[in-house]
């Protein structure tokens, strides 16, 4: 074994593998619809494929490179396929893969300014073409995490320290229990990040949603003014724009209202949908997040960027400094007028995430990227349509992203039925290989989700997965019960938990 | 714009600029010893040659590259540099690196199972292979986060839940002030998780130290059972195998005894140190280490995979479990018998960070990586004996790993002008881009830090950095205190804080 070289391997050997994994990924991503979308392995399956220990002795990348195509591979839900409609896409691109490399080779931590200035810099520059691209003022500081969970864990840990400024020195006991209002739409992360900051399962009030499941202002004003004249202390207001199971808007020009007019702290979730604010058109879903005072939108989601890049922008990102850095106030500025990426978080070791987001949006150019956000709208509304002209199928309304979510409904069909058939659906569908989706539930009952935003779909994969249900639906429909009670058993599960379990999404 | 092929990018294009980037990864990881270790910009220098928005048209992979080599690599600190001796090295390595392409391309989402089995069931294995290779108990349960300032986070947290039952549903308000413990050398991200928590900055108790700085266990003892008897609830133990400044070792096992006889939580912070457990002849620095509730080791460190990948081990995740999963109780082994990912932290979004790590135990094997470890051990052993052996050299002892502490210190030099000379070699050596050191304090008084570590380092690095030293010796103990005021204000400055600030080290 050489020491020397790229990484304790000899140069030749690097390059040789390096270009075939080159070679490997421009072939696999040329034809990943090719493969089942949804892993067609048992759970255990690929561990008990693989060794129990390291080997003793060093492997030719050979071997390593079998046992990824022969072992790994079959064990890999492709979130690359076209027809991954499942979740909202965490969908890279060729430029971002491309930074990626880069990054590895580099192999900067980026915790203070000096230990990687390009890496610290390029990150702020990267975040203000995004900050310009979708429609923020300049304002608003940008800092990269890996997801959007750990974003909103730190814009609430702010808002905290804020609004709890008696809690600094000797922590939360003793202080008012804060409350943080969100609705029961709101993502699983939020509770999370609750709990995690010491604020506890009843941290988070679920405000009333209206009939678009975005939230009630009225109904938020009043739990505020009810827990603030308790001995409660209202924390933060969390909206979201694009849930994960119905992509709902809250109303946030309102909701910003409210969360100033009583000090509160707000922010804004559009991990999934922020993109979009890029489009004029769209801008309308957007009105009044500028007020917001902390914003999280995920490049790694409908922005093209491999996972994991999470954008969190902050309008003073004085609060977050307070919570998260050690330094005394007096040095806060910094003798060298430079900011350190360890002063914004938790985590002081920071990988150059920014780099990938760079090559994506300077490969696509803002145009490129309007023009595929674009191509994801008009296939939602293509497949929007279709679902509206067939007899026996209905669509969840709103849909103002790329999110479609409909159901068989034949008329007289019993909703258990109803339910267990949509189930049985998509289980059909699934388990084909040829899409994967995902359901959910509205008042109780099932309705499936189509997701659309892969950087790979096109019409054919929309309409393919139209026709897969279609046939499913031909199928399930005849079924007898007994056929139809697997399926449905995951779904009586889920309704017996509260709080309901929203499908995981990638934060 | 092609929409199909590798992630929006023409199969062919990808392939051409794959090969030429994986072509200058093993030129530059050739050569980086070349380059100066420390970027040699300005602030600002970076972002004032980047344009202020991003292009509106899409721009070839040429433009890019070219700007990443000449405004992005003129701003790189060079971590990769074989005389990069400032902090911990997170030091990446050719299968490393290969493993991080595949990562990108495969772009999965490991939240749950069937996401992507295979990249939860690697995790799992290949967090076998390392607790087997470090010699912890199959008893152990790994999960991966990016960094051990997170890994850390989530054992406080499950510590938290553990022993603050009453916080559950209201939160800490009304609880105890909960207390944590650990020594004044303890790593930064303690205080920050502890603060994090709701515990509050009189969170952290700074438990007295011994000669060699690892924690007095009386002191703690007393400490703990103060605190117990008034109102404050003691919640864990931190004790650090391998400090940040001096790689300290406190006293695991007799802290294992007083934790466990008042039933504490006891977290491991073996972040740096934890592969030399992987040596027979170190295992004595890790007694008691398997009596641990949870322990962090990071193979992004001195493990040879790229940043980032933190392993947290736990020796029940059931507290982690109740901390960060929001399904209830009774359906948490899973309708499927499987593990998901996100039940056991706060994202929910996971990378596929342990393909990397896969491919770095196998290439090298178990015997490859104990040789490298060895090596940076000898090294060391090898500086030290240098250093004992140079009349006006002093060094810190005991050094347990691969960190050499020392400073100038020639007879009759008084302690102000020794510390400002001291100050002054560092910068010196680190202008000259040769090599880069850093320093710490101790007792006050200014040491400087060789930390050895990175994959690429071999005798001449070490023996280049050390004689660099010495030519920094030989001007600076010449220079008048006009010259050494600047480097010395930093110093001063230093010292106003409390609590010390520790050198940042990646976490």
């Amino acid at each position: 074994m050489t020491e020397w070289g790229p990484g304790g391997m000899p140069p030749e050997e690097f390059r040789r593998w390096g270009h075939r994994f080159v070679d490997w990924v421009a072939d696999y991503l040329s034809g990943v619809g090719d493969y089942p979308v949804l892993a067609a392995v048992e759970p255990g399956e690929v561990r008990d494929r693989l060794a129990a220990e390291a080997p003793a002795s060093g492997e030719p990348v050979e071997a390593l490179f079998e046992d990824f195509r022969s072992v790994v591979l079959p064990g890999i839900t492709h979130w690359n396929h076209p027809a991954f409609f499942a979740y909202f896409a965490v969908s890279g691109s060729g430029p971002g893969i491309l930074g990626e490399l880069l990054t590895a080779a580099l192999n900067v931590n980026a915790m203070v300014w000096k230990s990687s200035p390009a890496a610290t810099e390029l990150e702020q520059v990267t975040l203000d073409w995004l900050r310009s691209f979708i429609g923020l003022p300049p304002t608003f500081t940008g800092t990269i995490n890996d997801t959007a969970s750990i974003s909103t864990f730190h814009a609430l840990a702010a808002a905290r320290e804020q609004q709890l400024p008696e809690a600094r020195p000797g922590g939360l006991a003793g202080a008012p229990p804060g409350r943080v209002y969100a609705t029961a739409e709101t993502h699983s992360s939020i509770v999370k990040a609750v709990r995690a900051l010491g604020l506890g399962h009843d941290g988070v009030h679920a405000v009333a949603t209206g009939a678009g499941r975005g939230m009630d202002p009225a109904a938020l004003a009043a739990a505020i003014d009810r827990d603030a004249r308790s001995r409660l202390r209202p924390v933060a207001v969390v909206a979201t724009i694009g849930t994960t199971s119905l992509t709902a808007v809250d109303p946030v020009d309102e909701i910003a209202d409210i969360a100033a007019s009583r000090g509160l702290w707000l922010h804004v979730d559009a991990a999934y949908a922020g993109p979009a604010a890029a489009l004029p058109r769209m801008r309308a879903h957007f009105r009044g997040w500028e007020r917001a005072d902390s914003i999280v939108i995920n490049p790694h989601k409908w922005l093209f960027t491999p996972i994991d890049c999470s954008a969190l922008y902050l309008r003073d990102p004085a609060a977050l400094h307070a919570a998260f850095s050690l330094t005394p106030a007096y040095l806060e500025t910094g003798e060298e007028g430079v900011a350190h990426n360890m002063d914004l978080g938790l985590a002081l070791g920071r990988r150059f995430r920014a780099l990938k987001l760079w090559f994506v949006m300077r490969y696509f150019g803002q145009d490129g990227l309007r023009a595929i956000l674009e191509r994801h709208l008009r296939l939602a509304r293509d497949l929007a349509d279709l679902v509206d002209a067939a007899p026996d199928w209905q669509r969840w309304r709103p849909s103002l992203f790329s999110l479609v979510v409909l159901r068989y409904a034949p008329a007289g069909m019993g909703s258990g039925r109803r339910d267990a058939v949509n189930m049985a659906i998509m289980e059909q569908v699934n388990a084909s290989g040829a899409a994967l989706v995902s359901h959910t539930e509205i008042d109780g009952e099932v309705w499936l989700r189509i997701a659309i935003g892969n950087i790979h779909t096109l019409e054919e994969h929309v309409f393919g997965a139209w026709t897969a249900l279609q046939d499913g639906a031909a199928e399930a429909g005849q079924a007898g019960w007994a056929d139809l009670a697997g399926p449905l058993r995951g779904v009586r599960r889920g309704r017996t938990t509260r709080p309901r379990p929203t499908p995981p999404e990638p934060p």
